[in-house]
């Protein structure tokens, strides 16, 4: 089974495109919606968070997990994996589980997209002071230049619906003027909110840059890492079960907006 | 010894007026940074955490608590004043503690303050979903006429110190727009952080509209209240003590801002 987890709803945009290209899978969501958002807490404590929820859904039946959060990705997953992984998978009698996150895959999309190896990265305050995208793009391609830009406003703001209001075009232009002055040709969606401003970010910033789509990316990398990996069985029902930490009313209502289909149902879980 | 609860940083705010007006009582200030914010919680959540928040108050020395968080004093306080606190005053040996509000004083002071009945509300939509405010005013004046209106962008907004920017006069003219058009003579800002916009709301609501400040309401109504019960005896050191649930440095830092002078000292703690 594979998990994908997310401090909240923002996931649900990822989880869109994995459900789309991996059919079969079954495939547990988690977000910690009782606790988001993660974007302005400290790294101890995102860490502390991803780990229990990793824990919740591994004790479901989680094989592997993708940590669709750009925050606890940035913040947590090498943690995770050097440090909690090994002993966990000795204890269960050398289990097959791993954790992966977002990061390395918009990492080398980028690279992979970029001429003039400026790379433009926005995101939550906790994903940018964390520094992992210019550490991750820096061990791909070691003369890239990498601009940041922590955007605290934008979350609210996709959660308010205003996604096309004149508010929003403000806001961004705002937000994106000085990394614009580096002309960065690609630009990472560091945090999963961010898609539904996509359109906005590709205006903003010009023809001459590639906006990237962190669902599609994201996706797609997994597909290739699946097929790599057989060994991570990840069922074959294409079932879809959605897990909150917080209240599933709420996760339904504002969830199936994100996810782009109707959420029918969401069971509430204690941590 | 008082004890000052806010989700965060916000109720700094308050606790200056409240170092000012008590001069010589002791004061423990506690912000519960790891969870903030609260306003997008579900009751029951908002009241579990307020709730080991204020335990841990009462463990320090504290025998008066006022929630200057308004998400807080809007979801719990009366389920905290009703279940909780008798068994544990029983269980102290009939101690003397309490916890008090900031809506009933806000709700009192502008019932004092509107001539035409008709009272606007803007707060966190964890406050406005509560329709606590809803419930006082009419409670005090009972033909009272109370519009509400969710901000969920102006916490990040002043978080981001935009306050003097032309995105917040955009932001807050959005906000407005549909509160004004039922003519309230009375605004309550039923949320900490907005105090730091207050200049924006009186030019946008106009002169025939009361803006009220939070803070000052909050303190004198709290000094009248010190004073009616003198049996919440408050200490006389005049120390004030800071403690959060979050990063120390970051309270430290985006605290100073909120309190109007440099805080020195901030200690962690652990619930």
């Amino acid at each position: 089974m594979l998990g994908v987890f997310d401090s909240g709803f923002g996931g649900l945009t990822v989880l869109r495109t994995v459900r789309n290209i991996l059919p079969t899978a079954d495939i547990l969501y988690l977000g910690d919606s009782a606790r988001t958002p993660y974007g302005n807490r400290s790294r101890s404590i995102v860490t502390q968070y991803t780990q229990e929820c990793c824990a919740a859904l591994f004790n479901r039946g989680c094989t592997l997990i993708i940590l669709a959060c750009n925050t606890a990705s940035a913040d947590t997953l090498r943690t995770l994996q050097q440090e909690w992984l090994p002993p966990l998978r000795k204890e269960r009698g050398d289990a097959m589980f791993n954790i992966i996150g977002v990061v390395r895959p918009l990492a080398e999309e980028a690279v992979e997209s970029t001429k003039n190896k400026c790379i433009g990265v926005v995101g939550t305050r906790g994903t940018v002071e964390s520094r992992t995208y210019i550490e991750e793009l820096v061990s791909v391609l070691p003369d890239a230049k990498v601009v940041q830009q922590a955007c605290p406003l934008l979350v609210p703001l996709v959660e308010e619906g205003w996604e096309r209001t004149p508010e929003a075009r403000r806001i961004l232009r705002k937000y994106l003027l000085p990394l614009k002055a580096h002309h960065p040709d690609v630009l990472i969606l560091g945090c999963t909110h961010y898609e539904a401003l996509h359109p906005l970010f590709q205006a903003k910033m010009g023809k001459r840059c590639t906006v990237l789509h962190t669902p599609d990316v994201v996706a797609r990398k997994l597909a290739m890492y699946v097929e790599r990996h057989p060994e991570y069985n990840l069922g074959n029902t294409g079932k879809t079960v959605f897990l909150t930490t917080g209240d599933p009313e709420r996760f339904q209502e504002l969830g199936s907006r994100f996810y782009g289909s109707q959420i029918d149902s969401v069971e509430r879980i204690e941590l």
